[in-house]
């Protein structure tokens, strides 16, 4: 998906929501955890009662490799089931030497088509290259996350650099790898204030922001000090959303969720 | 498998050879391509043929994962083939916030029974200890590794800490979340000398050291900076081992080279 389209479809939609499918098998309502399907039946459920609210779905793809064959299989058809519309993130967080990125390249961009996937930045310029090889699809590293553990690296202070935070290098120096239009950021939502220093750093980039709903960042504060002209934000909730009802209307209950998200969104844009 | 049990292995073969599966199904030789289990016959091949000379097998799950739902099968036929004795790696670089690196030590632990898996640091200690929890399993923490984009962030002098690097942070903060019987540090081998300084730092943990062969590094280097009382060195070869040959010799060719490996490690210890 080129980028244009992605800012086309959020205008239109009003609406920068990202629908995150951490699909914890014990968590989906009891009716559906009995049926060998069920995981694949929820996602469904929650893409058919969201898609007209949001602009992306995420994959959190932890929660289908730990259900093994079974789970890629689900991963597989989870994808193909989310309309062609939307902006697909595989959030893999991977990274590695050259040569394997490239395969994971290929496992995110080609076996499993997706639009876009997470990566780590810890190994630098060659594990992140090979997926910014591939024309109108995106990388998205990891800049600042929003968990307590983003303390004890991420925000360390550089020497020779005037206090530069880790993460403020790796935004620096990752931004140059790439484009406005194949490249997009991690950043947590915890800290809003915090992108206000980023986004003088990386005015233009997409930034998607996790950690708001369950996670506790304030939707008002990253939209605040995240929108750039091009709306530049993808906001993801998980939990919030896809866990919203525990019974067998949870997907009326996402469905409400995500319209909320969706037009306190419409306000700020 | 337990610290004592590894050492065990060690010294009784005399070897601290990992072999590296990280099995391209573009090359492997060319009358085991047209096999549909070819990958499959082409590592219990390299197993039975190296497996005398080796501790230890790391599967690198990035060439599995690009082969789809097929790949996941190989990797677990793979690993199953793989002789009790031997510690295994999951080679997955995987880390992510705590409910989420939950689901990946489940992944590598549990559906996939690895005695290990490698873990990146850049989200901090939430997204390590999910790893740490399993007994008798280990975490691999990214330090330093060989390839060129380790300058990008990882050599980084950090401010008000006398210029101590990032990955010497790493260590130092990291070695504390667990102890030398579940964890191990990634430290590549391009830089033996860098060997030196990590040993003040982590005297007593295993190091998984890749970069010898293909990527250039010296096994004495390695060996003579590395080694400490109980071992505490697992060294891999991928690449110069199981494409050492390219024809239907090919596991003679592996062993040819593993056996190479082990004798010259036989005279470090």
């Amino acid at each position: 998906m080129t980028r244009q389209e992605l800012v086309a479809q959020i205008l239109s939609k009003k609406s920068y929501l990202c629908v995150g499918l951490d699909t914890d098998p014990l968590k989906i309502p009891r009716h559906l955890q009995s049926k060998p399907d069920g995981v694949l039946e929820f996602n469904k459920a929650i893409i058919d009662a969201t898609k007209d609210h949001c602009v992306s779905y995420k994959i959190n793809t932890a929660f289908y490799e730990s259900q093994g064959i079974k789970g890629w299989e689900i991963m597989e058809a989870t994808l193909a089931y989310i309309p062609k519309t939307h902006f697909t993130i595989a959030d893999a967080k991977r990274g590695d030497i050259g040569n394997t990125s490239s395969q994971y390249a290929k496992t995110f961009f080609e076996v499993l088509p997706f639009d876009a996937v997470t990566v780590a930045p810890y190994m630098g310029e060659d594990s992140v290259r090979p997926f910014l090889e591939y024309i109108n699809k995106w990388t998205i590293v990891l800049g600042l996350t929003s968990n307590a553990g983003s303390f004890d690296f991420q925000r360390l202070s550089l020497a020779d650099m005037d206090g530069k935070r880790l993460y403020e290098q790796v935004l620096e120096t990752t931004c140059k790898w790439g484009s406005p239009s194949n490249l997009m950021f991690v950043v947590g939502a915890t800290r809003a204030s915090d992108l206000s220093d980023i986004r003088k750093i990386i005015p233009d980039h997409f930034l998607l922001v996790p950690g708001v709903g369950a996670q506790g960042g304030s939707l008002e504060e990253v939209s605040k000090y995240g929108l750039n002209r091009d709306a530049g934000l993808l906001v993801n909730a998980s939990r919030a959303i896809i866990f919203a009802g525990g019974g067998e209307d949870f997907a009326l209950a996402a469905k409400k969720v995500a319209v909320a998200y969706q037009e306190e969104m419409a306000k700020y844009l």
